[in-house]
């Protein structure tokens, strides 16, 4: 028997931890409110995930022909129509959220358009509340899962002004390509961005202060990105710290470190995010930060997600890993555990990352450190690869004792690769095991299969 | 202790199973002789699965601006270079095959061009006979792997002239698109082959006598085969009977059997593989064949793969699996159990097959039979398949006693599912297994985690 569970569950945020707290919560039998002061699907359906991708395979065409082109093995001109790909994705993610509103009310859950503006509560019970339009309600909980997402960061002297410095979400929604665009920030929405304008005609000038592109992945995925990136024609600048971006006569106006100065027709701020704004009265009921400034700390959370007794934080507003499947899979949990459904600590496994532009880049698990054990194989010899005329990249397995404890891959349709690489590294498979298993010929996961049947090496330092 | 290895194995085929008969072989130690007739890497790398790969990639660009313009999210034009394209792939093969010849060689295997023309022996030895150039060489062997792959089919009235009526072979290497195809088979072959052309222009008419279009898949699998070339206006009849195919005044002129005509500027007849041409001496040494006719018949094989004592066949000849990574797996066991590495049955677990045209197709495992339970997704819902304005399909799990037992995908992307697919059919998943796995967002697998996730019902009759 577990102790009596949580009756009444407030979830705030309908991202994807929200989404699935809320669903998973009704699903036990849990009373689910579900707050959410915008448009449903938080940042990953509005502002991120889905939309990047909308732009990359809408626009795939151009890539495709450039590489063929390139080779001289096909020829013509594909003109993407940026105002209608918009107008697209409204009615796709129109549909989407309509859709996620049939299935919360089908689930029975309560869904109240307002914006979280405090918790406050003692022994006799805690509250929600919630500004509602011009009113306000108070939603008493058993239990709270807090989705609160994260927002863009920035820096001073790199901040998005709402004229030619903008931010992802305006940027998201350019009807008109500019002719010329900086991007400030090299990890994966900066990359991604940067192919997609790519394919849209724009000039593209990206910078990093990291000392190499992708600066959160294996060194040599860094160069592999470097170079395909040179190759095709991208300004792609690592270890460059810019000291200001402004807008000037209507253009954006980038000073680097070194005095240089870059101009163009807009500038894009890709450097990572933040914590939420922090939430009245969350410290007071035993709330920690993970940071000395409450305004923008992500929310600590213990090995059972909670931050306080019968409140959870999911995603990226717990600051530990800013994925939307982390979130879907934390929220699913804090719900059940909620429910009394699950009381052993979370421990969802390895979580796999994918970085959707060009190359593709797929990580699961560890990267190999120097001194540690690693096998790999590069695309260059696999057909599919060598048909697409993108053959850069590598998989590369890590091993800790015989095992397989990280994949990480590099280069077309690498992030195709995401859930079978997270299945071997969960199951940490022996050599024996991928050798017993028949891959489908000809395929880009064989690429993967010659990686984990390689000669393991050590790494060098 | 195993009994005394063979020393001496002679492989004949280098194809995918003979090839890596070959190497793996050598690795356990034994004197490798790998005879090859043609070119290295069989119908596979030279007139199978990496030239039609090979098409499909390198024209990739006109579906996915097909896909879009259908949308009126992009125009342009893009046009192939048919003759680029075919002298790039003998590039591509001639680079393989020098690849290949190299690892043969530093793995101390010896390369005969030549011909098989028989085996014959007795108590005090067996030997294969080849003939090189003008001459022979009796090549003594303690075990033989016969990898003698597969001829393609053709019937009375339907057979290839070497005029306008073709086989796969020479329809590979045209290095212009005709006007109009005649296409006689809708499997895979068939069916790759239709994608490949309409990008190219060419107006396609295929047939199969067949009562639907990829006859050996689910039958949803062949509903949405048919909408979706029906959609892009490629004329495909299934249960259509041939009753002639010839060439007349140099084009290809096909009669049905109501007596319909078609005329086309070339024909691809694609119905299928027969059983290689029969080795003499093969039946005196004991080996049996699966059909009355040793001219046409496929060798029987036990569950160590030996068509005789010592004797293997792999691959297509033993008429299994007609599967480049079937023949790959097979060829590496049957080498192992000739040095003596191994012993028990061959077992290979479930293998997939993948089709990768438009749709694409991917099957491992079993298809639901009436009655049985399944459960299944459709990609409408999926943002990636969305995005790629490519959204008809579905992904569909077959369960047994609670397990995974088989997986069918039919839709953007499919083929690229088969390896994951394979993993968890070959260890029989349980729902809460599939639940439990973090899958990246957004990606096509999703689709398939839905379908493992979505309500088990009971397929009707």
């Amino acid at each position: 028997m577990t102790s009596s569970p949580a009756k009444r569950l407030v979830v705030v945020g309908s991202g994807p931890g929200g989404y699935e707290a809320a669903l998973t919560g009704a699903a036990a039998g849990l009373l689910v409110t579900l707050v959410e002061r915008g448009k449903l699907g938080g940042v990953c359906l509005n502002w991120g995930c889905v939309p990047t991708k909308h732009l990359l395979a809408t626009t795939l065409a151009v890539d495709a022909l450039e590489a063929q082109a390139r080779q001289k093995l096909a020829s013509g001109t594909v003109v993407p129509d940026l105002a209608a790909i918009q107008a697209k994705k409204k009615k796709l993610l129109a549909a989407t959220q309509s859709a996620m509103a049939k299935t919360l009310e089908k689930a029975g859950v309560r869904l109240v358009t307002g914006n979280l503006t405090g918790v406050s509560g003692d022994g006799a019970g805690r509250v929600a509340h919630v500004s509602v339009g011009t009113g306000a309600e108070a939603l008493p909980f058993d239990a709270l899962i807090l989705a609160l997402g994260s927002r863009a960061a920035s820096f001073p002297g790199v901040k998005p002004d709402g004229q030619a410095v903008l931010g992802v979400s305006p940027v998201l929604d350019l009807t008109e390509a500019p002719e010329s665009l900086i991007i400030v920030g090299a990890g994966a929405i900066g990359l991604e961005f940067s192919e997609v304008f790519h394919r849209l005609g724009t000039k593209v000038t990206m910078v990093d202060a990291a000392p190499r592109l992708a600066p959160l992945e294996d060194p040599d995925v860094s160069k592999v990105v470097a170079q395909v990136m040179r190759r095709r024609g991208i300004d792609a600048r690592a270890g460059v710290s810019v000291t200001s971006l402004v807008t000037e006569d209507g253009k954006a106006r980038m000073t680097l470190a070194g005095g240089e100065v870059f101009v163009a027709d807009k500038a894009l701020v890709a450097i990572g995010r933040f914590a939420p704004t922090a939430v009245p009265g969350l410290a007071e009921l035993g709330a920690a930060f993970a940071s000395p400034s409450p305004n923008k700390a992500w929310i600590s959370t213990d090995d059972t997600l909670q931050a306080a007794p019968g409140i959870y934080a999911v995603g990226d507003c717990n600051g530990r890993l800013l994925l939307a499947h982390a979130a879907s899979s934390q929220g699913a949990y804090a719900a059940r555990h909620a429910a009394g459904l699950v009381t052993s600590p979370y421990a969802p496994g390895p979580i796999p990352g994918c970085y959707y532009g060009v190359p593709e880049i797929m990580r699961v698990g560890d990267i190999a450190a120097p001194g540690e054990a690693m096998s790999e194989a590069a695309f260059v010899a696999n057909p599919i690869a060598q048909a697409h005329a993108d053959t850069a990249g590598f998989a590369r397995v890590t091993w800790k004792d015989g095992k397989v404890a990280g994949i990480t891959a590099v280069g077309h349709g690498a992030s195709a690769m995401g859930t079978l690489a997270t299945v071997i590294v969960a199951q940490a498979w022996t050599r024996e095991q991928a050798e017993a298993l028949v891959f489908p010929h000809p395929g880009l996961d064989e690429t993967l299969r010659a990686a984990l049947l390689a000669d393991v090496k050590t790494r060098e330092a």
